[in-house]
């Protein structure tokens, strides 16, 4: 393979697994290259990355050397994204009976999905997680998509008691919307015992919802390293969780006048 | 930018945007080369791509020319990811009471998520699918996954009537595991009129999803172009749907003696 074409291998398998290491050796194997040539071909590939500002490479030398991307999104990149979702919110279409903001379609489209994910594992990329969960439904793609960029496996917290989950643990929660007292069941064939979690939601209002999940991980002994929601409203401006970290506040105390939205990083 | 990172930006871009049609402009634009040298790059990278069985680079030449990487899956590959998965399935220790195997760890793993969506976007990625659609809640991240590789957005149809989803359409279906009639729901801001759409679900016994979900299609417009399960089970032998591609097949009559899987290329 030529010099060229191995610089494309390597980028596209180092961009297709984020923060998953790869030792030197397999690039030799897989190339049929020398050593050297490859690490010629991983410093070229790694400026060509951090030039796009997607994120950067890291390498480690030695007999046990290997190459890792890291992905990353820049600030004004992250604004971009944000905002771009946030001005679709505000259409008046978007309106639904009862005070609520249709966003299902934002969510379940793998290009906002993608880049949701992006941004929050860039957030909490240096932070050792080592499992993403999520309460069904609408939070999936995007905590699936953190999972994949973090490289760690995502635990799926359901709504109701499915025979297909095995044994769960479950605790209650207010459910701010309908403040009703509700239940949410974790398989216990998930371990995430002494585990760190990254909690990711996709809408909080009074945040019985990520109190909840806060629960369900001290219940199961996981250590709870930050909560991550896509989606916040304004009012109540109290919530049952004191730290969290929002991407797009909606300020919804007056939505007949139109929906306003505000990117967290601008506020 | 030198010629070897203009290669590696290239990759990144179509790998991370696959089925998406990029202009020649855009990379002279981004990379401040002239188009001479980006047909150049773009020529080294789809030799790279094909040469490691990933997908194809298509490009399209005049002054409207572009550029657009097809993922696809060998069956090599596929046979091995599938596998891969056959074998974890068949531990005892993923027994559940009621006859049931658990898999909901596999479902949302990206790793194993991410590839079987490549491999349901590989089988369907001539067919102009414009919308994949999945019922909650365990198939949504191989769902998704397919999604981004054939660059459509998801359909997500819930199984209870959510207020966040505004007006639906509905159709009754019967639950092949519990033999009770069921009624699952589309948001009727998904316009579904005369789009090509693929159907996924991550199990099938009975087929009533399937089937329930071919008729929730035929009610909004929807042309199904095609039905993927993940898993299958042998029996009963007569599903309630005729087309359907399985992907893996639970032979699950004599659970006490072990699940007995296998693929279906291979059957």
């Amino acid at each position: 393979m030529k010099k060229n074409e191995r610089i494309s291998v390597i980028t596209k398998i180092l961009s297709d697994h984020p923060n998953e290491v790869f030792s030197y050796n397999y690039f030799t194997d897989l190339l049929e290259a020398g050593k050297s040539s490859v690490c010629e071909d991983v410093a070229i590939v790694k400026n060509a990355i951090e030039l796009t500002g997607t994120g950067y490479v890291e390498t480690y030398s030695g007999a046990s050397g290997g190459v890792v991307y890291h992905p990353q999104v820049t600030r004004e990149e992250e604004v971009s994204i944000l905002k771009e979702i946030a001005d679709q919110l505000q259409s008046p279409a978007r309106k639904i009976q009862g005070g609520f903001v249709y966003y299902s379609d934002i969510l379940s489209n793998p290009r906002y999905s993608k880049n949701i994910g992006r941004i929050i594992a860039s957030k909490y990329g240096q932070m050792g997680i080592e499992y993403v969960v999520t309460t069904e439904t609408k939070g999936i793609p995007a905590a699936m998509e953190t999972a994949h960029y973090l490289n760690v496996p995502m635990g799926l917290i359901r709504r109701s008691n499915r025979v297909t989950e095995g044994a769960t643990t479950s605790v209650n929660y207010i459910s701010g919307s309908s403040n009703k007292i509700k239940t949410m069941y974790l398989s216990r064939r998930i371990d995430l015992k002494d585990k760190k979690v990254l909690v990711i939601d996709d809408f909080m209002k009074g945040g019985g919802t990520a109190k909840g999940m806060t629960n369900l991980m001290e219940e199961v002994g996981a250590e709870v390293m930050g909560i991550c929601v896509i989606f916040v409203t304004r009012s109540p401006a109290e919530k049952l969780v004191e730290q969290f970290t929002p991407l797009i506040w909606m300020d919804d105390e007056n939505l007949e006048s139109g929906l306003r939205v505000s990117l967290h990083l601008e506020s």
